[in-house]
């Protein structure tokens, strides 16, 4: 559903041919120049922060301001700044990748947070990062850094590795040789370690993480396949680290994936 | 939260001067009529189906296609078709207006979804419309149209005449001028019903309807309050109009709607 159509990477966006004031760069590129800065970095911005995050002029990013904001793309706020607006939601909400895939698991969320009452991620693959497309919370013991609409790296957490663990080897290398950044004390750093882990996920059709992007945050994560049996999403429970043993919790995660896998056929 | 910064009306959107073949229209403006013409027909288009939509001429939609493609506003299905890509949903998910309403909102969406066992809808206002932030379903008995995205007309809903009960006279008058179109056997088409429907609406602090969106739907929808005690939002349930008695589920959607108003306070 997703893996399929993967979008676009960020390097390959702006190379459209442009008008003389800023080579290379098409009025429209400069418009998704100012909506990148807006992408993983979810804040209300100013003015200057939106020109340094994209690289344009001052002139031409409050002349772009003014038209992102007049559609409704972008918003001001009252004191100044510009977050992401509700026409952008609406038409975001219409993508059947997210979307569509996100209403057919959602049941079956719900039902594994009732019966882990923590929280509870359903994440697909957008090149080398995992994108969280739903993620819910019952009363939940442990803070954890995700959001829906977040990209994390994959090697770092349960379903990022489940999806690294179903990913061509186009995909993998380039995360392996860019290096693995640490991100808690349990963060599998060694390239090597890596790949065994992913070799065990795919034989065991599961992941556990534990202190590997939040410190205190365990999870345990399951893989969601396609009608081909190729893996489009990854389920995962995330519970406090002082859960002394995860395994109790993988048939339920395993479940919840293989309920929403089986919703996926045609 | 919403209704404070609502989204500009369609007609004032492309006013801003642009270059000789299409005058009027800057570049953006025309990217944005491409995007306009998913918004409220969320289907995958072809590229004649946008062109008339948007009314643009073929080769620039063409020319549009192949960008908002390139950045992942738009994907090409194997049909060679368009529709809403994974990046226009990302982006959008970080629209706080949406995102931060429907979070907070969730979990009392969640408890009311299970006393009910039905349909739960979280309504905004966009302008004259109803805006579907979230809908979670169980086993439902009853089909209905909305989905989250879409916008319906207020006058023929629960929900939708609790936002029009608390609308800005400037919106209400050109509502109930403009006709009130019949969707269903149950809609209110007679403006002085309507006025009356509202006032009983503000008076009860709730709203019930039968067969006025969808023949065979009914709903009970109650007003979700802002800081300052503004409506911004309605919550509402719906069951079958078999359903004798509609009174019965007033309660949970108010309380409902009470704890999401008390999650707002700041």
């Amino acid at each position: 559903m997703m893996g399929g159509s993967p979008v676009p990477p960020r390097s390959r966006r702006h190379t459209i041919a442009g008008n003389a004031a800023e080579p290379g760069r098409t009025v429209l590129s400069r418009a998704f120049a100012v909506l990148d800065s807006f992408l993983d970095a979810p804040v209300d911005k100013t003015h200057g922060e939106i020109t340094r995050a994209s690289g344009l002029a001052p002139a031409t990013v409050h002349r772009l301001l003014a038209e992102l904001t007049g559609w409704g793309a972008l918003e001001r706020t009252a004191r100044g700044r510009y977050r992401v607006g509700l026409r952008l939601w609406q038409l975001g909400s219409q993508a059947p990748g997210g979307r569509g895939l996100r209403d057919l698991a959602l049941p079956f969320l719900q039902d594994l947070l009732q019966v882990s009452n923590e929280v509870v991620h359903l994440v697909v693959r957008d090149q080398d990062r995992a994108l969280y497309l739903e993620k819910l919370e019952a009363h939940p013991d442990v803070v954890v850094t995700s959001r829906v609409g977040l990209r994390l790296p994959m090697h770092a957490s349960g379903p990022g590795k489940v999806l690294l663990a179903h990913a061509p080897r186009g995909v993998v290398e380039p995360v392996l040789a860019a290096g693995l950044e640490r991100r808690a004390s349990g963060t599998i750093t060694d390239p090597a370690r890596l790949r065994e882990a992913l070799a065990e996920i795919r034989r065991q059709g599961f992941a556990l993480s534990r202190d590997e992007m939040t410190e205190g945050a365990s999870s345990v994560a399951a893989p969601v396949r396609g009608p081909a049996g190729r893996v489009v999403a990854a389920i995962s429970v995330v519970v406090p680290s002082r859960t002394p043993n995860l395994l109790p919790l993988v048939p339920a995660v395993r479940m919840a994936a293989m309920g929403v896998s089986r919703a996926l056929q045609p």
